[in-house]
């Protein structure tokens, strides 16, 4: 039985995120529907997190077990044939019998990607959040900063999340201007359904100057969705690269 | 009477290039039609060259002359509520009586996207030419610093161009590998129609290895399209700015 870990991209847009929902369409879905004309069996795809509806990934991480004899450098090539044009695999390799795409995962790596001009974007609104306001950059990294290391993070979570333990680890936060767009990286051991969206949106508050960067510790000990900021847009968001 | 120019962002997958046609969707008509409901009468707008079928823009420039009574600081943002998603008006201001977009411009820049990886992209498609071979840079590099200066480019120009002389000014020429893609910058005076697809076609087949570098010359030299590759896709090209 072959274990084979694939790297995704996806266009989130059209999709209710990466994980199986009866009567919608996910990216896991479609990625079984290839697989399995490929390996002629029913097969279940493990994904490295859920990803929220209309959220992208450059870098999603997958994996399933297998006794179809297709060779492990075919796949990639056969699933992209199969896939619609919004999914493509951009790696196959056989993996070691015990990796599992979430449980294996040391890190998760998101951006969040914001065009911060006076015109909407025609190119890019797939891919970004527009933002017309001029943002004060110095105070979102302040806030930002903050939020690094082990928390807490109810006050960034959905309430609906059920995940257990909200204690997530902050590897890495950087904020920085590229052209016209802000790019947001946050790195942690995993996230919280909603968090990276959760904490975008009330560090913007902090650029338009409507909320402190030092209130952060006060939003982080309040452990309550309300005490934080509004939830980003999931175009803006992308999961850039899972580390196992 | 106001002569305004505008600079104009658009994702040419669904349009049938810049320029009005009857009974196809194009930019000059959508940019038309939403203008004239912003200042009321029967305009006529002027883009700085045609763009083909499928080509986008990041930095078309047009003006049009008005009566209308709209400040010229709400253009933008009037042009923007009323043009489809794909089209964006990134700035407009009141330039001298004497401006033409196309008749005053220098040059042009533009830009072709070259996604060089085995998987196709699912993020890029719209906007960039899935290329899975190995390319020699160098070899591209070297064939496209032939084509620099002052030449006869009928070899690279559409059978159907029809536009006077085929003598074209090449002043800039640059390919740079940016993560996983090629890209390729062109400045000229002006280009002929197809000209750049024509030129990238031709240096993919010289990266391919299928075409040699020094033979650029001869083929400038045949003033015959077909002497030089393919025309390459539509939805890989950039219009990135003009300069007037």
């Amino acid at each position: 039985m072959r274990n084979v870990k694939l790297v995704v991209e996806y266009d989130g847009t059209d999709y209710f995120g990466f994980q199986y929902q009866p009567d919608v369409p996910t990216i896991q879905d479609e990625l079984e529907r290839a697989l399995r004309k490929i390996v002629k069996e029913d097969v279940r795809i493990a994904g490295s997190g859920r990803t929220d509806a209309g959220v992208h990934a450059a870098g999603q991480v997958a994996n399933f077990r297998t006794e179809g004899t297709i060779p492990t450098d075919r796949i990639c090539i056969a699933m992209n044939s199969l896939l619609p044009g919004g999914i493509a695999v951009l790696g196959a390799e056989e993996v070691d019998e015990s990796f599992h795409a979430r449980y294996s995962a040391k890190s998760r790596l998101y951006r969040y990607d914001i065009l911060n001009r006076e015109a909407r974007s025609a190119l890019m609104g797939r891919y970004s959040l527009h933002v017309r306001e001029a943002l004060d950059l110095d105070a979102m990294a302040d806030a930002g900063t903050c939020l690094l290391g082990v928390h807490d993070f109810s006050s960034f979570a959905s309430a609906d999340g059920g995940e257990g333990s909200p204690v997530r680890d902050l590897m890495k936060f950087e904020v920085r201007r590229s052209g016209e767009h802000l790019l947001l990286d946050f790195r942690a051991n995993a996230f919280l359904r909603s968090m990276v969206r959760a904490i975008v949106g009330t560090l913007l508050e902090v650029g338009r100057g409507r909320r402190d960067a030092a209130d952060i510790a006060s939003i982080l000990d309040a452990r309550d969705r309300p005490a934080a900021g509004k939830t980003a847009p999931a175009c803006g968001l992308c999961l850039m690269e899972v580390e196992h």
